[in-house]
């Protein structure tokens, strides 16, 4: 019997595409030897012509050479952004073929509709590097833990964010200096937003939820705080307290509603999130029948993202050449209530801003106390009647709603020199 | 069109074929939602006559009735053990029947046959549950990291071994009283000699180096030693320099050689595998486009196992219904050379019980230099020279054999006073 051909359209070559590439045509004869199927990229565009040298025979001069190939079974799409990749997508799939994308962007914001119509022409939709790089957190949720009822998603999903308070933790740098440096390796691009303001986290973990909890999320209706005011001090104090600082997304049903928020969180430091580092994530799964799992890997990087993309354009091809027509695991349920922001329970981490006078913890702990707010660990550090010093406390676990209304209350006192810092403790 | 349905069979209704059971009717809406496949159980059997109560009309009183039943799809074979678990697993497979397993005894010992077999008759032989419980390890080494070439996979696979060293880690209590724990509390069998010894971290770790290397590893060729010699002792120093003791399987390519052991190791506290605890397991995988990565989650636990057998029945379910014909994402390619086990190269602890006078740490240290051993940081822990006193010692790297030869010296040493614990050191 000949060995079954699939033929591969690419488009985009920045540091995933040319991964991508390089890997594909090195590890054909492996993959050809596990699955039987022979691998073949026949085109390849890139806006930016340099990038032709990579291959000259097989880039093209338009994405639509590729689209309109009818010999083309897979379309990669690794040029990231909402447009034009989401028209390029959609022609794809107009035009019978599979689709394999690592763009968390498209897949968030035009998701439902792509998946929708790439059921309707019968082809494949996969994009598994779109979360947590080289981590099969997608395939995992869907295929592997299908028999649970998952009742919490959490963890690292930016590489970027989680770079920048490893730095900041181990050198001691703030803030500022340690975007630097993510920035001169390579680890924050020049323009930062997406990612230190969580929105990057926010994409990934409305895709997570999505399949986890079988309807569309829409990633704007998740609260998003980014770690652009977390400050050496607070890191240091965390320590102490024997927590680190991390910024996570969290998805989890509670009261039969759906919490989802992305924001700093302090975390234990023998909790295993804790020990992701650097460019490194972690998911943590709650199910009722897993217990509790996490998956740890590379969470950006070119070949972490290329592992993940190899795997769906694996996965379609063997469901092409199976001659079969295997559906996806999902389904679209009834739409889950969003706690509002303002009714979540957690334990709270604050740093008080305070002159250094008899009587200051009392009135900040009278205010505390009127809303609810129970006290579980207080650091009062220096003496130093002239300036004001912090205090720093953690609390049990509280309601949003009436934090805010307390620390609304005690910024407005007069001890109090500085607007206080809020930050969230999951364990 | 009609929902397609897919009728499982299930022999063996002990802990984990409840949970399944109870699970796989308890879901079978949700599971039809997301797949557009009816899962039913249709025939059960149990030696345990008193298990029918479970479920009447379905249990069958010869296995034989659900081998040679023509409208079943699926063989769920959860009874462990080589037999008759094998003679089963082979009769269904030739009378077309595709097999779901959890029994790493018969997958390590009777795979490749078995694996052949199922190619054959063109039908599916899936063993998830084997490694790692609802750890979807398998899934995750043949299809998320089918781009990679894996050079290392290296873990806790033992539930029940690590629940004993997190018990005498956090109890301080002795190895004799943590197993004892561990049998009251259903985590140990009353005769534990397989999880002790390590043989059922072997059994899995053949089945992930096959997977990994695309080469068949019978498992009797892995180097193994258990936990039964690990004193409190020990555990208590490993802390002090950082450590924690764990009983890893290791599998790495070293020199295109493969190395494959099985034994107690310390392993540094700030590893995230260290924060592995309880009957949890967690596995290490190093490629060379994902870099690291590590899965975590119930390595043990009727309900963990069901999770992972439930995924297993719903994958070959939908391979079935989909009409197409999906093959393995396996080869067998060429034969490693295994490396034996007196080339290994590692770091060591060492703890010697010598007397307490002048010049015995130069007498030691003398033996370690003639033999290569290089000397990393020393504990010498009180002062009685009327007894044997604790030497404790991390070493740089150094070759198997040479620290054996080295051992046996000074075990010979008139200043020894009891035989040398020697821990290997993984980082």
């Amino acid at each position: 019997m000949k060995t079954p051909e699939i033929k591969i359209g690419l488009v985009g070559c920045g540091t995933v595409g040319t991964a991508f590439l390089k890997e594909i045509i090195k590890k054909k004869n492996e993959i050809r030897k596990k699955t039987g199927i022979n691998l073949t990229v026949s085109k390849i565009y890139d806006k930016d012509k340099s990038k032709k040298e990579l291959l000259p025979d097989k880039f093209v001069s338009s994405v639509d050479d590729i689209i309109a190939d009818p010999k083309i079974d897979v379309f990669v799409e690794l040029i990231g952004g909402v447009n034009p990749a989401y028209e390029f997508i959609k022609k794809a799939i107009e035009n019978g073929k599979s689709v394999v994308t690592a763009n968390k962007a498209v897949i968030s914001e035009k998701g439902k509709e792509l998946i929708k119509k790439a059921e309707e022409k019968g082809v494949y939709l996969l994009f598994e590097a779109s979360v947590g790089g080289a981590i099969p957190v997608i395939k995992v949720l869907k295929e592997s833990f299908t028999g649970n009822k998952i009742t919490t998603i959490m963890g690292i999903l930016n590489g970027t964010t989680n770079y920048i308070l490893t730095k900041m933790y181990y050198e001691g740098i703030n803030y500022k200096n340690a975007l630097k440096k993510a920035q001169i390796n390579g680890y924050a691009e020049a323009d930062p937003t997406l990612d230190i303001m969580g929105i990057d986290t926010a994409h990934k973990l409305a895709i997570l939820s999505t399949f986890a909890f079988n309807t569309w999320i829409n990633w704007k209706k998740i609260k998003t705080e980014g770690i652009d005011k977390i400050d050496i001090e607070d890191i240091r104090f965390a320590d102490e307290f024997g927590y680190r600082v991390k910024l996570f997304g969290i998805s989890k049903i509670h009261r039969r509603k759906l919490e989802l928020r992305v924001h700093p969180v302090l975390i234990p430091k023998d909790h295993p999130l804790s020990l992701v580092e650097g460019v490194y994530n972690g998911i943590y799964f709650e199910g009722d029948m897993i217990g509790r799992s996490i998956l740890y890997g590379e969470g950006a990087g070119s070949y972490a993202a290329a592992s993940s993309v190899i795997a769906d354009v694996v996965d379609v091809s063997r469901r092409i050449v199976s001659g079969g027509k295997t559906g996806d695991i999902f389904y679209t349920g009834k739409e889950i209530e969003i706690l509002p922001f303002k009714e979540i329970e957690t334990k709270y981490y604050f740093r008080f801003t305070a002159i250094d006078k008899p009587g200051v913890l009392a009135k900040i702990s009278k205010i505390l106390g009127e809303n609810n707010i129970s006290i579980f660990s207080v650091i009062q550090k220096g003496e130093n009647p002239q300036k004001a010093v912090p205090i720093v406390m953690l609390t049990h676990k509280a309601i949003e709603k009436n934090v805010e209304k307390a620390i609304n209350e005690i910024n407005k006192l007069d001890i109090i020199k500085k607007s206080t810092v809020v930050i969230r403790v999951e364990e």
